[in-house]
């Protein structure tokens, strides 16, 4: 059975923020995203897939659209194909976002 | 910004677990399932769809294909399209988990 937990896995680095993946399928994929404070996703978009990210540590500053909203741990957010979107740490905290996308994307 | 808070959006019943969906889109679809000691959700399968479990309270038995694993909050579990899947709360306390599915089942 594919278990994977997000102790064991996740990844801090001092230069950026790191994506570990979880699983991916060629339906969907499963990443972590380990943010240290002050670290960013930056905003951008893409045309084909949803994205839902999870706050599961921490809290982060996600922007949606034109929107932004701070998230803290327990919540999870839609950023829908074609709408740009990021996130950043403004915490002094440690973040850690599990995040499904899909479809898979296919590059090249 | 769609923004699901688990702690707002979960409900419990005596009689089965429940399902609570907090994003559908033409690409995915993700729930809560809320399960009350010794609920369960069936074993099933679906030709077309991967799901990943994750675990946010508790603890549940899931069975993919001929494995089970006891999986306890903090972990994912993927249910690939094809394979027999179900979990069951086994422990005393309750079962929380986050459920993505992609693509979004099309019915009838």
């Amino acid at each position: 059975m594919k278990i994977a937990t997000f102790e064991k896995m996740k990844v801090f680095s001092p230069e950026k923020m790191k994506k570990v993946n979880l699983f991916t399928t060629e339906r969907l994929f499963c990443d972590l995203y380990c943010l240290e404070p002050d670290q960013f996703q930056k905003v951008h978009a893409h045309a084909g897939e949803d994205k839902v990210y999870t706050v599961l540590e921490g809290e982060g500053r996600f922007q949606v659209g034109e929107e932004t909203e701070i998230v803290l741990a327990g919540s999870s957010v839609l950023a829908p194909a074609g709408q740009v979107h990021g996130v950043t740490n403004i915490s002094g905290k440690r973040l850690l976002i599990l995040v499904f996308m899909a479809p898979k994307p296919h590059h090249g």
